[in-house]
């Protein structure tokens, strides 16, 4: 069994989608982030730079191994179930380096992309516009790279779960304001369906439920 | 042999000093991102983000591999020669959160004040303090992981080879800004000190040169 703390956020629906597309059995903890949640002693403990998401494997290969960053997580679960994430070569490595170029790039700037527009204090003209042409740069990116790959890596993979619940929540926004820089947009269109068509991806989106 | 492609900048120093403690033999070739070398078409097949590092590893297990993403290159190496990354269980999850930690958080946050305090057209300092202040406080998490830990993910591993070059040219600048975020600083300055002693670090810290 293994124990989910998450939130309503992109990072959290990446680990949730892993977790149902590998049918592993999970058990989620809401931490209301929006109420100071990640700041109690016990969620520090598994979480040291309190965000969400972290999860706890009761059933690890040394005893019970607790993991937070949901990239390393999502290595985590592909490793112990030898699913979404090839085992070596090329193939793994295109894999990896598409799943840190979400870490490193689409999550902060997307992140910054959201803050300045919708929560800073004040409207700062040029920080919108540095986070939101830089988020529509990596869209453009992405959706070369998906000319010539069914999925981001080739393969389906973690890379996919990585990078889908920013873009799905993001992209409507960043394109209308730079139609310009990212692309006609055929590519990721077509990905994003295939990807909200997953039952997996449906049900790890709603996980856990939208807050009244 | 491997080929790196890198420059004079924090992510590219990551990937020189794991090539130094492995020992492998690599060809260094500057991309001078000053003047838009990331940008060539022959660069772009190896790096579609037009970002430095990458690495095309010549004797790949399936013929040559390249890698773009620092982080992604760290890990690739690591299971190359089985060094620095342990092979399973919670050492492993553990080295792999802090890697993590780094390229989403670390990473970018400080690559973000640097921006804002150094190299916008404008100082903003709603952005200024914004980025300062949670590299500080991101440097204060270190601080206390490094109270119990010799390294930061217990033996010495990819993950302070990804934390070092970022912590070393920035701490001293944001804790002169933030004294009351970053702890006292006693553990983050004996790792400091342990990292700076380490010839592989040394070396990996000057490749390439500092251009004149």
């Amino acid at each position: 069994m293994i124990d989910l703390y998450t939130w309503t956020t992109p990072n959290g629906r990446k680990v949730s989608i892993m977790l149902e597309e590998t049918g592993l059995e999970y058990t989620t903890h809401a931490v209301d982030i929006g109420n100071g949640k990640q700041f109690e002693p016990e969620f520090l403990k598994i979480s040291p730079n309190n965000r969400i998401p972290a999860i706890v494997d009761q059933n690890g290969a040394d005893g019970p191994v607790s993991v937070f960053e949901s990239g390393a997580i999502l290595i985590y679960l592909a490793e112990k179930t030898g699913q979404f994430l090839p085992a070596s070569g090329s193939a793994r490595a295109k894999a990896l380096e598409w799943l840190m170029w979400q870490m490193g790039g689409i999550g902060p700037m997307m992140g910054q992309a959201s803050h300045f527009a919708n929560s800073a204090p004040e409207q700062i003209p040029y920080a919108i516009d540095r986070y939101i042409s830089e988020s529509a740069r990596l869209i453009g990116i992405l959706d070369k790279q998906l000319a010539n790959n069914e999925f981001v890596a080739g393969d389906y993979s973690i890379a996919d779960m990585a990078i889908y619940p920013w873009v799905s929540v993001g992209f409507d926004i960043i394109s209308g304001a730079k139609p310009d820089m990212v692309g006609e947009g055929t590519h990721w269109r077509r990905w994003l369906a295939a990807m909200a068509a997953r039952p997996g991806v449906e049900k790890g989106m709603a996980v856990p439920p939208a807050q009244s």
